[in-house]
């Protein structure tokens, strides 16, 4: 007898007597019905509380409220799923930065969309596991053919017929897939030397307007630290780029541009830029992870001209695509640049189960068991279609051409420069960057809004990030009232 | 005017016409009713359509289904939410691989609970994101007090008062973190030599039965491929890892080693490989994504003594923990350990934020973006307990025994060893490799059964991987009775 054995042996009256507990199977839908309802309540009561967009009081207010709610996170004996639902799925909502309300605009945060957000609940009810076709056998081919799909629109019809992409949990992953492609490529281009040189030879350039991720994914690939380039308009210029690559000439490169900065949401010239990594034989990334989206738009998706051109394209619908977290995507012209993540273990892809048929899908990511993020997206681009998805984009876009001028038009302020995608970055035209950060946080610890920082030009700057499809003109309003209001409190006038 | 600029402006009534577009704010709950019930009534429908484990007919026609039903992929103009919903989420239900049906039985594939899934759907809706307070005030301190307390768990009273974890996407990101802070840990150590001397210094060492994604992880980390120490009886057995650090002395070292593997259930002799890595002054880390969960069982985590003594431990509740995909966690010892990741972007970490008691969260992660799915694993611990997390263990563990009694009865089968924890591995007594590999694939093509497969002991297995806390004694005699009558037909017996 097991050592695991229970008393009296499995017995078919407990799972009679646990029947409700789990989401999936033909019983699975019944027992899901209320508990959605739950949370669905909690969701309401949670906004409803918290009244505007994040809770009031800063950070030890909010915990101590949590801790109230919450503690103790393990009891002894359960609470039951309704009582336990109730009072975390609440006070998390009541305590949330919601970015579904238009005072919520700092970051690349983005309010999802209704259907994705109910899309996702297939995917944790049914709890399909892509690294292999025996755990997501329908799964998987959702995520080939949506990955397919918006490669090809990355890469436009020029130069896409064996485009694919990754799914990766945003800009960040895909960042560094990115790098770790370039550093593989140039180790097989250098194998003779193989060891820690082949790992270390090649050299990423990026501008000093680069996510921050790029410089964390040389350090966790344990390649040399970026070589960044001085962006002193917050672009990365082609002139500046070439003399930085003639300085590193012989060693293989990986330039990394990017369309939408997090800072000010910029652009860099990628056209100009293309043709001067080509012309010193570097590789090209281009982290569209704000920007990519414009694509989806025939009016704007000129603004990234050259993204085509790019050895591999980060984009992401977690940020301009209001997709739940995570809805990252790594694009690349060619699939057979993805053979470096090529991996074996036995048990997900056995050499004769892949001759028998059975789809290898372990090089789609360095996870292993992965959850179908793809699904919502799918179901959001069948549900939005190409010209629902461009009304959003080019809508938000407006909405910050529009807080733009009214910024413009407020004497008290400068406007860091035309809001290229959809943030507006500003200071005053009086005071220092300590009456910047205090205003935001100032904004922040009373629950009336929360707006974001960038350091450009030597400056902290206020950055409004819009990226509320439904903001209103009277929202921008009230975010330039609220700034004003904090900001004469903090300068006593 | 701004080149986005839309015909008209920015028009509240557009607002208006897209009320019940997104799950978040004060609308969103609303919005989010009908469309849940579109989804479970799919989920329903799906269920029904397949019924059994998996879809019947294999890869090409699982595929075709989903072609027939998804395409195209980005159509130009929408279909609209409900249809959307109804048509993908009915295709992906009816082509699972359902872990609640509990001949779905092949991976480390749990079936999740109805209040995890749930649950995760207000992650969904409120689209927290964990690099910042700003963007999660109460979520951020849900995930702060969840993993205190399953860290405190892990490495039990004696010494946990400085105990934390990190939430991951899976035991694999866990693994490449715990390779990470080893590497950055010795780097500090020896800094002496800097550079890639520096990196590339720690040797891994792990048993032959270790997780492939420790070799990943080196992999992607820069480091040499791992020492490999021989596992001929399915553990690493602390003799041969002497040997193996003996073999690698003055180098700086990282074991690894494994509770619950991945092909047998079985768990590595911890207490005797501690002390043989303290011998040699090298660091431990236990992958214990599998077996970590006997910890909530009184009866059954006294199989997992010498836990307590890792510097780091991988720990999953997307496994023996019934969440949905993703519940990862990285359980440390003294939360110091983590420093290494520290790292400043500005707008999300700025210091004179910090100073002003907005929390840093950035280092809790590799990632940027992060989604709180440590909010369905507070729900589910709440709701069920220590105690109601405990039954689960030991019920499904007992089921492994219950089925390895049956297979031990038969006289057709070979037994690989008692189960350890929940995986039941067998062979039959007469037949190939080929006979096995074809019998799980034929179960496979006709969605009649998801078994695994195990390379072990120089011969290929069946793998039983039991995570269904409501298999019942009949569903056992089930797996056995399928196994048998595929296994004639493929001998002609």
């Amino acid at each position: 007898m097991s050592v695991f054995a229970l008393d009296g042996g499995l017995r078919a009256a407990d799972c009679d007597a646990d029947a409700g507990l789990l989401a999936g199977g033909a019983a699975g839908p019944a027992a899901l019905r209320p508990l959605l309802e739950t949370v669905v309540a909690a969701l309401e009561r949670g906004a409803v509380e918290r009244g505007g967009p994040l809770p009031r009081g800063g950070p030890e207010a909010v915990a101590g409220r949590v801790r109230a709610v919450a503690g103790p996170v393990l009891p002894e004996v359960g609470a039951g799923a309704a009582a336990a639902l109730d009072a975390l799925v609440g006070v998390v909502a009541q305590g949330a930065a919601d970015p579904a309300d238009p005072l919520c605009a700092a970051h690349l945060h983005c309010p999802p969309l209704a259907v994705a957000a109910a899309a996702d609940v297939a995917a944790s009810a049914l709890n399909p596991s892509l690294d292999s076709w025996d755990q997501a056998p329908a799964a998987s081919e959702v995520e080939a053919l949506v990955c397919r799909s918006l490669a090809r629109l990355v890469f436009g019809a020029g130069r896409a017929s064996d485009a694919d992409a990754l799914v990766t949990t945003g800009g960040t992953e895909a960042n560094q897939l990115a790098l770790l492609l370039a550093r593989e490529r140039f180790r097989e281009r250098f194998s003779g030397r193989g060891g820690a040189g082949g790992v270390r030879g090649v050299r990423v350039v990026c501008g000093a307007n680069a996510h921050h991720s790029v410089h964390r994914a040389a350090w966790l690939l344990g390649l040399e630290p970026p070589l960044v380039v001085p962006a002193p308009r917050g672009v990365l210029e082609p002139a500046a780029l070439e003399v930085a690559l003639r300085g590193v000439a012989g060693a293989p490169a990986l330039v990394v541009a990017t369309a939408g900065t997090t800072d000010a949401g910029a652009i860099d010239p990628l056209p100009g830029i293309g043709a001067v990594a080509r012309r010193y034989g570097a590789l090209l990334h281009v982290d569209a992870a704000y920007g990519g989206p414009l694509v989806f738009s025939e009016r704007l998706r000129g603004r990234l001209a050259g993204l085509e051109c790019a050895d591999s394209v980060t984009f992401d619908l977690h940020k301009l695509g209001w997709q739940p977290v995570a809805a990252g995507f790594l694009a690349v012209p060619d699939a057979g640049v993805l053979r470096p993540l090529g991996h074996c273990a036995d048990y997900l892809n056995a050499d004769d189960d892949t001759e028998a048929g059975l789809p290898d899908l372990l090089w789609r990511s360095l996870r292993t068991t992965r959850r179908p993020d793809v699904l919502k997206v799918a179901v959001t681009l069948r549900a939005l279609g190409r010209s629902g998805m461009a009304r959003l984009v080019e809508r938000t876009c407006a909405a910050a051409g529009e807080l733009a001028e009214l910024v413009r038009g407020e004497g008290r302020f400068v406007l860091y420069g035309e809001p290229e995608i959809s943030t507006v970055v500003f200071r005053p035209a009086v005071g220092d960057d300590a009456l910047v950060a205090g205003v935001r946080r100032r904004l922040l610890e009373r629950g009336q809004a929360v707006l974001g920082r960038a350091s450009l030009a030597g400056r902290l700057w206020w950055k409004v990030t819009l990226l509320n499809p439904l903001v209103r003109p009277s929202d921008l309003a009230a975010v330039v009232k609220l700034v004003e209001e904090a900001m004469e409190e903090g300068t006593g006038a």
